[in-house]
């Protein structure tokens, strides 16, 4: 079993990877001395319900903890304060107290909404993540957690650190071969931003990556795991250093808000922001190579790298001044400086911005 | 000017009491290094805004500062998750980023809605309180705010501690009586659990404090506030000696529940619970002395010290079960063990706090 602990003081804790760890993961719920006389909450969705909810739930049982689950629609919508309110109802009913734990079990949605619940829940209780998507694996270290706002996306949330992160690789099987890549796209975002040798890693291994081998797939999720770890480790509330996390979403996130949550994944979006990104980077004088080798990968990985013809310029101009990286009225945006390494520049010209996403655009048609 | 600092390390804060600071309070904005770049949102509702919000916009903008406003329905109905989604809009459109700060420029319900903006608005931004009310001096120490749910009060929430509080007495001046009473219910509070002295200061003072003596008030408040920083300052987020602050809560939180929000201020409920407590503690072999002390003290600053007749003891015991201090199916209460100190009782049994339920409502017929 890998091991990793994402090292933050007393917040500290680990993320176990392996496949099959759905099967004994009581275990470890023990280990951590989660509370067997106050009930936990599952949250979970549509997509992964049917799959592995009563199979948690009876492990659990078994074992003797008292479980109840909540399940909402997949999808980017569901991270509404509508649902909070909703999940919040289920856990008064349920009877959860300050001992209960809320169990996280599918991808970054599903995380990002029951994160929420239990920063806020008397505010705040303990938080279990059971990531079942590729994507997952970013939003399982660092412990921000957010819903959105009809004017914006993540702007409601906290900053509330699970207890232990498991990541059953098994799970990853039944992702659509979509998702996979949208994934793929924060895993080698990691590469991006921190590790050249990872991301040379990657791209040697695209297709082993592609085809979800078990071993490849372990070592890019710990790597890409590791790489956020250490970032987040010197940085936890993002005062600094953290947001060159961020590589890719200034763009990335203008675009999910404005194609209307759903019609692009984050992953896609990212894809595209990233490409952006490294073209900043040439206007700032960066080797042109890493423009190339960064949309050659996204584009191996089968990964979008333009904006659709239909998007309209102005809104997504729009959308990023909303964006919580738009401090004091410059743009800011995270930018490559070499491959592997980036820089965050507060005091982009909006006017170069637009020109790169007219660019961005102009390549779709 | 009186001044306290509620110790909590990197996140201490001073708590700035004095008649008129409204008219200087920019020098202390300037002081905190609030920025002028950023804009600051004002959460205030529609009591307060007639009376001080042009005075307070003029006065920050006079010194450069950018001011926007947001104006609720007075009343506890105002925290609501409803409300914050319409209060992150407005943030929005206003341009808030992360190094703006929220106002909150009212009583309780505006400081708990307004912090609840600040602690999740982008995972969390400044946060400055003006309370103007009496009862506010115990939420403007040890950073809880919290929005309420159909099902239970408080129980959305977080720990957000402000950059500071600014108390101007003069606005205590425009209270209804009603309020006022119900203010000085929270200040004896905590006397009751931590200060036999300042009980009998209280005692002595009654009159005075009635009529708002500023030198009284402004005696009062300074340790009413103390008695809390003492508090939070060894226990910050309620794991254990904090509990003891909700000395009356348990059943006074289940009356507003059940009354419906606003039926009941939450100072008359508090008021109702602590004669409860005292009678709890008669139980448990306190001396009697306490229970009648505490319900005489109560009694001449004119609160209820019984529960209304109308209401339903099923529903009182049923809200009960939802309250946050309902822990692994035991009744947590706080209890005198006599005047000026408190201790929690984790194994209260349900009967006895039905009868003293039940005996609270026989009282008032």
């Amino acid at each position: 079993m890998r091991e990793l602990i994402v090292e933050l003081g007393e917040r500290s804790y680990p993320i176990y990877i392996e496949a099959g760890l759905l099967d004994r993961m009581a275990t470890i719920f023990m280990e951590h001395a989660i509370s067997k006389k106050s009930p936990i909450l599952i949250v979970t969705d549509t997509n992964i319900a049917p799959l592995y909810l009563s199979k948690v739930e009876k492990h659990l049982q078994q074992y003797g903890f008292i479980v109840h689950s909540a399940v909402v629609t997949a999808g980017e919508a569901a991270k509404s304060l509508t649902n909070l309110e909703s999940l919040v109802g289920s856990a008064l009913e349920f009877g959860l107290d300050r001992r209960s734990a809320i169990v996280a079990l599918g991808g970054g949605v599903v995380g990002d909404l029951a994160g929420t619940l239990a920063a806020t829940y008397m505010r705040g209780i303990s938080f279990i993540q059971i990531p079942t998507t590729i994507l997952a694996h970013d939003s399982s270290v660092g412990g921000k957690v957010a819903v959105n706002h009809p004017l914006a996306k993540n702007i409601i949330g906290a900053f509330h650190q699970p207890q232990f992160v498991l990541y059953d690789l098994n799970t990853i099987q039944s992702l659509p071969l979509r998702e996979v890549k949208a994934g793929l796209s924060e895993v080698v975002k990691h590469g991006f931003i921190w590790d050249e040798s990872f991301v040379s890693w990657c791209e040697e291994n695209v297709s082993n990556l592609l085809q979800l081998d078990a071993e490849s797939l372990g070592y890019a999720l710990y790597n890409g795991c590791s790489v956020k770890a250490n970032v987040v480790s010197q940085d936890e509330r993002e005062n600094s250093l953290r947001a060159i996390l961020n590589l890719g979403h200034t763009i990335g996130h203008a675009l999910e808000a404005v194609a209307g949550y759903g019609e692009l994944l984050h992953g896609e979006a990212i894809s595209i922001g990233m490409v952006g990104s490294a073209m900043l980077a040439v206007r700032y004088g960066v080797d042109e190579q890493v423009y190339t080798r960064t949309k050659a990968l996204l584009e191996q990985l089968g990964l979008p790298t333009s904006i659709p013809a239909h998007f309209d310029v102005d809104a997504i101009m729009r959308a990023m001044m909303h964006d919580k990286k738009f401090r004091e009225g410059h743009m800011v945006f995270v930018v490559p400086t070499a491959m592997g390494t980036v820089e965050i520049k507060e005091n982009v010209p909006v006017s170069w911005v637009r020109e790169i996403v007219e660019q961005l655009k102009r390549e779709a048609s």
